[in-house]
């Protein structure tokens, strides 16, 4: 599936708004994709297809969390987390993406998880520093991406982390999975 | 064991400055059992052994953890976090206690968990408000301590969380789950 029928695919199901954040994501993921030397139509595929659940009736969502095998503690966090592990499903069964790389960073790309590979911190990362995107932190977060992916998607974490603890808001643990795991590789690295 | 007895034993495995704590947190919980109207007998014993390990050498307390069945993820957190899980073990075997709600509260004092009893959350939040403490939001659990309870351990688990991420500092996940798990009660009773 190349670039424009992948677009043409997730169109019909975003808003506009959403939709040119896809393109800003897929954009910024193929640019670290570059600069990292990773697969770039794997990754490009992935950014597109990324928020293909998005809009999906939270329902819907809740029955395939509930007769899949995807993490039934889903079901206790905010809904806005499930259109990543549902999406992965989705873009599995409807449009026929059987690479387990593009679909694993598409199931994590909100929260993160612990052990990310190259394309799951790429995914992660782009859809956190999309030019789009603005909110206190980011510019570090962006000037890092270049520099210490590991530590970009930390930053990216430790701000959400910390946003949502002020917030007096649920933390899915794979957020926090992810923030030790990265802290442990950035302070090996010191 | 009456107080005394209990008293003179961890006399000798604290040193004098963690011995006065000892003293304060056994009082402040003694005075939330009374005025939760919980077991003043056992949250006393447990708040005197509460730190029973917190001076054992680190090599014997990994030694603990890799043998016994505490949970081996411990070893992958600061070892401040150890003398919880290794004191509520050795309180067991060293000094003979064996009523499991007094080894559970010594067990997550340091972390909390989900699903925390009475006896649990009352051990937790004295050791974090005992008049020798003094850190930025304490005088509001204070006053929440004997408002709600479950309010009070919720605040005190966000300062630490949000106290971490901003040092960069790893979580032990069970502080995360009890975050989560207390903010869900909280959010009930709205």
């Amino acid at each position: 599936m190349n670039r424009t029928e992948a677009l043409e695919i997730v169109r019909k199901h975003l808003k506009l708004s959403r939709y040119e954040h896809t393109i800003r994501v897929t954009d910024t993921a193929v640019d670290l994709a570059e600069y990292y030397g990773q697969p770039i139509d794997k990754i490009e595929l992935a950014a597109i297809l990324h928020d293909y659940a998005k809009y999906r009736d939270k329902n819907e969502m809740r029955r395939w969390i509930e007769t899949s095998n995807l993490p039934k503690d889903l079901l206790q966090y905010h809904s806005e987390l499930w259109h990543g592990p549902v999406g992965a499903l989705l873009v599995k069964f409807e449009v026929g993406i059987e690479d387990q790389l593009i679909l694993d960073a598409i199931h994590c790309h909100t929260t993160g998880k612990a052990h990310m590979n190259m394309m799951e911190k790429i995914i992660f990362l782009a859809d956190y520093i999309e030019p789009g995107r603005d909110f206190p932190g980011l510019d570090t977060v962006r000037i890092q991406a270049k520099k210490d992916l590991d530590y970009a998607c930390f930053l990216a974490l430790k701000n959400t982390i910390d946003h949502l603890v002020i917030q007096e808001q649920l933390i899915y643990p794979d957020a926090l999975h992810a923030y030790n795991d990265l802290l442990r590789k950035i302070k090996v690295g010191e």
